[in-house]
């Protein structure tokens, strides 16, 4: 199968080639009808293109296997741009094959591991021996936030039903191991205002007249201790379920190198925590995303400016709910006075987490012991970015595990996005014998 | 003589069709040449084009008066840029006429008040009678920061001895009384900057690497006392000289309606202050010009950002040094563990406040009672903004006294700028009275 996949993944490498970006409102149609018309030249049992949702098509398709085993799989269609363009060494929407690299957006992220897993699904097609049934969720708008996934998954949940998620993608990091990814951290965009007065004034009306940058460092300050890097809204940490045994105990074998990360960062402070692996995974944060008030160009204005704005992003335990956080800083800003600060939600998504004792759980990272050896892999609670795997995971109360071909320097979202040959047909290779082992469960 | 300045003041409205920007480096040495020509063509005893201190040149000018009496006068013959452009309904290097009105940049901050001086000295001149020997200090970078007039003014001492300065201007307040101005309050701009990291970082990563944005809104949050409008920083307040009784007789008659305040700059909260005469006189203040501070589009960008930035300013009781402000910043900063926040001192200008109980300040309010009316005045012991009085007051230790011609609504530094006629004459009118008893004392 090996040498199988090495060949005919360029039989689908013309999907690198269109140029998808859910950003611009670039490809979306043109990307979605090659691939739902790839779908059909693989002679699926069902092909749709969903668009009764709004947003971006989601293409669906169904497999029909040896066993009544069912695995759905989550890809996107949809990248990143790829400006600036002079940064890149190849052409980004040419598909670039330098020894084991292959260059192009999105063969990282996501393109890359829906054709590597078309390939599979190709091989076994033409063999006839596809060992599990397989679904594919094929989505146009993660990349801006995956706004109609819900609406999505819980209109179509009766053609989604399955025993078992494979998310997106993922990737080995810098020590070379692959991450099994099995859930993601929430996350809630907020956006904070404070307006003082009609006009910008002059500065010397400091004496008795409050401007919008005080009134705004002031409401943020209440928001954090620095000292301890806590939120300090009352509620917030109240939806924190805490890590189980099981889990903790995976928590503890995460790769995180202080020294390593510091130096490469080139952080200026010291870590704000003394339990890296458990915060990443369990606790939320808030963060400063951009602030905005006043004079910014170079040299002096006296002015006291009318207007400031935060953006703030909150990183959420899987269990917190995303929306009701703007509602948790309205009441800590009222009682404190602030109820002038304007609070607007602008998008979020929930968290989720695998249960970690799920049979799959184990039977994914068995067979990645057996593909990519024993000290070769580490499984990852939830990874610390946000996405839409609750949609799924909560409808259809199954693990969902994020195995795929990136590495540690596949630059996604950025220049020069790539994967390595090896590691694609070794991801493939891992997915045998998933689909196999699973359908003798 | 106030037909003949009616008539005469045309004679200088040249000036007004110079367009003199000194921050984008227009007109200077044209303006220079011609306010140079312009007191020769008066028949100065002296006249000089001062450049060896560097910046923009000065131009002197000395008159012989018919007294042993001096005053000085300080002008400066550069403007604000006339931007932008549409918002003027005249052409702002034009001088247009409108029935009262004079419309152009310039007529109301500081050409204006030149022009009116000049025509004063051309009446006398032609008659031989100046009462008052008279000198003239022109720059040309007022409107910059006037970054060289301590230089200049210690340079030149002795071809500037006096008996008593008037400073470039003054205006009616919306009341329509003449603002009497002896002083300003002094300034100290400020920039502080927070960097975390060599790069912008995933939000994600929140949970253990401290971010540039909360390290500047901690360092600020401690700078100010809300509640109180108080700064917070050790020592500020040191400087500041108490009010005698005879300047808080002063401070109580000036005009400030808080209702009419709030209502005219449309502001949200509260006045902070139950004394703004006295804390607009004689309380430093510190506002946040501006904040600048990672993502600050539209939507979403969920960065840590490594880089912060905050603009300060200080406004100064007049006795306070602005160059002590950013030690004692750095001071205060380095005590509670921000010694990473890097603080510069940008630009500053010392305060000034002339002896309310010098004789000139009687002369020049007695006479403004007798030419305006006995409630058409106001004596105001420091203006609220600042500007570089000090470098002539603490060298000559006289009074530096600020009357002129401008009005509410001279929009000064902004389009349509503009005096009325009637206010000019009747200010050279009580110039022309200020010297006569000034020549009798």
């Amino acid at each position: 199968m090996r040498e199988y996949i090495k060949e005919h993944w360029q039989d689908f490498s013309d999907l690198l080639r269109i140029k998808t970006i859910a950003a611009q409102h670039i490809g979306i149609e043109e990307t979605s009808t090659w691939v739902a018309q790839a779908f059909r030249n693989l002679d699926a049992k069902k092909v749709a293109v969903w668009d009764d949702q709004g947003g971006n098509p989601v293409v669906f398709a169904e497999f029909t296997g040896q066993s009544d085993k069912t695995i759905l799989f989550y890809n996107h269609y949809d990248t990143q741009p790829a400006e600036p363009l002079d940064q890149w060494a190849t052409d980004p929407f040419a598909v670039t094959v330098q020894d084991d690299h292959i260059f192009a957006r999105g063969i990282g992220d996501d393109k890359g591991d829906l054709i590597f897993r078309l390939a599979w699904v190709k091989y076994h097609q033409e063999r006839g021996d596809l060992p599990v049934n397989v679904k594919f969720y094929v989505e146009g708008e993660e990349e801006i936030g995956s706004s109609h996934v819900v609406q999505y998954t819980q209109a179509h949940q009766a053609d989604l039903q399955a025993d078992a998620v494979l998310w997106e993608g993922g990737a080995k990091n810098e020590a070379e191991k692959l991450a099994i990814v099995g859930g993601l951290r929430g996350i809630a965009c907020l956006e904070l205002t404070a307006v003082s007065a009609n006009v910008d004034l002059h500065s010397s009306k400091a004496s008795y007249a409050e401007s919008a940058p005080w009134r705004l460092v002031k409401a943020l300050n209440l928001l954090r201790d620095d000292q301890t890097n806590r939120i300090l809204i009352p509620g917030i940490y109240d939806d924190v379920r805490p890590l189980t045994p099981a889990e903790q105990q995976q928590v503890a074998t995460l790769d995180f190198d202080a020294a390593k990360v510091i130096a490469g960062e080139g952080l200026k402070r010291p870590l704000l925590t003394d339990t890296p692996r458990t915060d990443l995974t369990n606790q939320p944060t808030i963060t400063i995303n951009g602030i905005t008030a006043g004079y910014q160009e170079e040299g002096v204005k006296t002015v006291l400016p009318r207007l400031a704005t935060a953006k703030l992003d909150f990183r959420l335990a899987p269990d917190q709910d995303p929306q009701r956080i703007p509602d948790l800083v309205r009441a800590y800003l009222d009682q404190n006075g602030f109820t002038d600060i304007k609070v607007e939600y602008i998008v979020g998504q929930k968290g989720y987490r695998s249960d970690v004792n799920h049979p799959f759980v184990g039977l994914v990272c068995d067979t990645a012991r057996e593909v990519y050896g024993p000290d070769s892999y580490q499984y990852i609670l939830n990874s610390f970015g946000a996405g839409p795997a609750y949609a799924f995971g909560d409808l259809l109360q199954l693990p969902v595990l994020g195995i795929g071909i990136g590495y540690a320097g596949s630059n996604v979202h950025g220049a020069n996005e790539n994967v390595r040959l090896t590691d694609a047909l070794q991801a493939v290779e891992h997915l045998e014998l998933v689909a196999q082992k699973f359908a003798q469960q």
